[in-house]
C-alpha cells in the first residue's frame, strides 16, 4: 500500500468546469485533494464560493510553494501555455483541458516535461470523458496499433445527426446546436474542423509517437456537407461523420487526417449520435475496440480532469511510450483516397487530378462523383473546400497498394472508360 | 526514460491462445519478451514450434531462476491455481487468463500478491480484449462509480442475437453457436451463467473493492429464455441480454447480480451483438462510458495477455485501489426488483412473493407477468429457474427507495388492485 500525495490545488478558471470541479472535490474527501486558490479574470463576477478563495493575480497560485498542483481550465490558449509552463518550471504538477494550447505547443510541452520530470496530464483535452489518452498510453502501448478512427467533436456530430435523423438543413441544425449549447457562439472552430484537428494532433502523439503541428495534417470540417449528401449516404446505407483517422500503411508510416466520411450503419462509429464521441482502435489480435462517451460539456470535462487529479495521487505521468520507448512513426503522404465529391458545377472539379472516376451523377441539380485521387491532390490545395464543393471519404477510403491502383487503371483503360 | 525489464517467459498451455502468443512475440522484438519454455499436458501432440521448447514438467518452468514471468493460459482451474501460486511464491510475475480460477480463489490470490508484492495481471479473464480491469483500476479509481453494467459472455450473447434477429429457437441458436465455435461443447458453463458469474466476481473487486465468492451472487443464465420472451421484448422496443450489473444503492452498499435483462434498443448495450462484449460505466460527472470489443476467442484473449505482458516491462501491478485505498464496498440485499416472468402455468408462480403485479397476460399458451419483488425472494430460491420459468429484469429494475414501494402498494390497495 502506497502513501498518497496530499494534493493542494491552484485552479485557473471558474466557469462551469471549474465550479463543478470545486464542488465535487468538496464532496469527495477521499480524494485528498483540496483547492487552495482560484485565479479568475473577472473578480467582479458573483461566484458560488467564498470570496477569499479567489484572486486575479496568477502569481498567488504559481508562486505559492504550498500549492503542488495547478489545474487549468481556461479558454485562452496563449495564457494557458504561459500558466502551464510557469507551473512546471516552478515544480508543480499540472492538469489541463486546453486542446488548442497543447496541440499548438506539443514540442515545447514535451521538452518541459523532460526537463522537469513532472506530471502534465490532459485527458480532458481529447474526447473529454472517454479515457482515450490513458488507454493509448498504457494499454495499447505496443507497436501493434493498426489504426485509430474517432469522432472527437461533439458539436459537428450533433449537427450531422440532426441533418440525418430529422432532415434539418445544415443551418437549421447549427442553430439548434447553438440553442442547446452544443456549439460555440462562433462555431467556426467546431464546424470547420479546427477543434477536431487539435484533438487529433494530440492523439496522434499518444497513438503513434508522431509530433506534428496541426497545420501539417490534412483536414476539413462539415461546413460544406449538404442535405443532398446525407440523402446519397442514406441510400447507400451510410451515415456521414466527421472523423479523425490514422492508419499504419504498408510502408510502415502513418496516414492521418480529419475528414467527413461515409460510415456504414453497422459500424460502431455509426452508433455515435448527437453530442457523443467515439473511438475505434484496431490493433493486432484485438480486432476492433470501441470506446464511447460524452465528448463535450462541463460535466464530462470535469470528470476527465477529476480522473487526472486522482492519478496525481499516485504520481502518474504519461511516459510517451510510442515516442521515447519505441521507434516513433512518421506521417506519410504516400497513399490514395477514394472519395465522394458533390458540387454545383463541373467547372469546379479538376478532373485531371483524379486517377479515375468510378461513378458520376451529373443530372441532378446537385451533382456528385466517386473517384480515386492521390492525397497530394488534397493536401495544400483547396479546390475541394471551395465553391460549396463537399468531399466525403468512402468507407475504407485509404488505398496504399500501388499494384491495385495500376491494375485498376489499366482495366479501366482497356474498357475505354478513361 | 525508464529502462525496461527484459522478460523471459515460461508459458503454460499451447492451445490457440498460447500458440498465437508465441507467434506474435517472435514477430515483435520491441516487446523485449521471449518464451523460454512451454509446459504442455500432452507431449505427443504435434506443435508448430521447435520440439526443444516444450516440456511436460512444470518445474522446468517454475524452478528456472532465469524465467521471470509465468504466463498461464490453460483450462484447468485447479492446476492453474497451483501454477500461479507456486510462480508467485518463487518470485515470478504472472499473467493469467483463467477467470474461474481467479473467481474461485480471490482471497488467496489477494493474500499472495500482498505477501510477494509481485505483479499478477489477468485482463484476459474479463471481456478479453476490452481493457475493463485496467480502466476500473486506473481511470475509475475514485469512489464516484455509480454503476457498471456489462455483457461479459460472448456465447450467450451470440445465441440471444440469433433468437432476436433470425427468430431461431434457443436450441437452434445454441447449435449454430457450437458449430461456429462460440460455445463450449459442454455449453452449461456459458448458458447457465457460470462463466459470466466468474467474470462478474472479478470485476466487482476492481469496481468496488468487493471480495465475494461467486456463490454469494444472485445469478442465472439464458437457459429458460424463450422465443415468446423475445417477441414480447421486441414489442416493447427491447432486446434481451444476459447482463452483469452492480449499482451503488442509497444505503452506500452495492447491489450486484448476473441476470437476463430487457435493454432498450437506444442503450449502448443493445448495440452489442453476436459474440461481442460491452461494458457501460456510469460515474459521477462522466455520464455513461461504453467500452466494446470482442470478449471471447483466441485472438482477443491473446491480445489481452499481450497487453499484460507489455505492462510487466514497466513493473505494472494492480493496486486494488478500491479495496486497499478506499473504504471497500459491501454487497447488499436491501432492494427490490421489477421483473418480467414468463411461465407455462400459474401454479409455478408463488404470487405471494410479489409486492405487486402490474401486468399479467394469462391468455396465451405462454403466460407472463410483470411485477415487483424483494431480491431475497430470488436469492437462495429457485422457483424462478425451474419448470421452464423465465425471469428477465425490466430496464431500471432496481428499486431501493422504500417510500416508492410503500406509496405504490398503498395506491394499488386503494384502487383495489391488490
Amino acid at each position: 500500500m502506497e502513501t498518497h500525495k496530499q494534493l493542494t490545488i491552484g485552479l485557473f478558471g471558474f466557469g462551469v468546469v471549474g465550479e463543478g470541479l470545486y464542488k465535487v472535490l468538496q464532496q469527495t474527501p477521499s480524494l485528498k485533494a483540496s483547492i487552495k486558490k482560484v485565479c479568475i479574470k473577472n473578480p467582479a463576477k458573483k461566484r458560488h464560493a467564498p470570496a477569499e478563495l479567489f484572486t486575479s493575480d496568477k502569481n498567488e497560485l504559481l508562486q505559492d510553494p504550498s500549492i503542488n498542483v495547478i489545474v487549468e481550465v481556461i479558454d485562452d490558449a496563449v495564457a494557458a501555455f504561459d500558466i502551464v509552463s510557469t507551473a512546471l518550471n516552478n515544480g508543480k504538477s499540472v492538469v489541463s483541458a486546453s486542446k488548442k494550447m497543447i496541440a499548438d505547443n506539443l514540442p515545447a510541452l514535451l521538452a518541459l516535461q523532460k526537463k522537469t520530470d513532472l506530471p502534465f496530464l490532459y485527458e480532458a483535452a481529447a474526447c473529454a470523458s472517454i479515457p482515450v489518452i490513458r488507454n493509448l498510453e498504457e494499454y495499447y502501448d505496443n507497436d501493434l496499433l493498426h489504426s485509430i478512427k474517432a469522432i472527437v467533436n461533439g458539436s459537428t456530430n450533433f449537427i450531422l445527426t440532426k441533418m440525418f435523423e430529422e432532415k434539418l438543413d445544415f443551418s437549421e441544425a447549427l442553430l439548434l446546436a447553438q440553442q442547446l449549447g452544443f456549439a460555440e457562439s462562433n462555431p467556426k472552430l467546431d464546424i470547420e474542423g479546427y477543434d477536431a484537428l487539435n484533438k487529433w494532433t494530440i492523439l496522434l502523439n499518444h497513438a503513434y509517437g508522431i509530433v506534428s503541428a496541426p497545420s501539417e495534417i490534412l483536414f476539413t470540417g462539415i461546413q460544406n456537407v449538404q442535405g443532398s449528401d446525407a440523402a446519397v449516404a442514406k441510400e447507400k446505407g451510410y451515415d456521414i461523420k466527421l472523423i479523425g483517422q490514422a492508419k499504419k500503411l504498408k510502408n510502415g508510416k502513418v496516414a492521418a487526417f480529419v475528414l467527413p466520411q461515409f460510415v456504414p450503419v453497422s459500424e460502431p462509429l455509426s452508433f455515435v449520435k448527437n453530442e457523443y464521441n467515439g473511438v475505434v482502435i484496431e490493433s493486432g489480435f484485438a480486432d476492433k475496440q470501441f470506446f464511447y462517451g460524452k465528448g463535450a460539456g462541463s460535466f464530462p470535462t470535469a470528470s476527465a480532469v477529476l480522473s487526472d487529479i486522482a492519478a496525481l495521487r499516485y504520481q502518474y505521468k504519461y511516459e510517451y511510450k510510442k515516442l521515447y520507448h519505441h521507434q516513433p512513426h512518421e506521417l506519410s503522404n504516400d497513399y490514395y483516397l477514394k472519395v465522394y465529391v458533390s458540387f454545383d458545377d463541373w467547372k469546379f472539379i479538376p478532373r485531371e487530378k483524379f486517377e479515375w472516376i468510378e461513378e458520376w451523377h451529373a443530372q441532378a441539380e446537385r451533382k456528385y462523383l466517386i473517384g480515386v485521387l492521390h492525397c497530394n491532390q488534397l493536401i495544400g490545395h483547396d479546390w475541394w473546400k471551395q465553391n460549396a464543393t463537399s468531399l466525403v471519404l468512402t468507407p475504407d477510403a485509404i488505398i496504399d497498394d500501388l499494384d491495385i491502383i495500376h491494375l485498376k487503371k489499366r482495366s479501366l483503360e482497356l474498357a475505354g472508360v478513361i
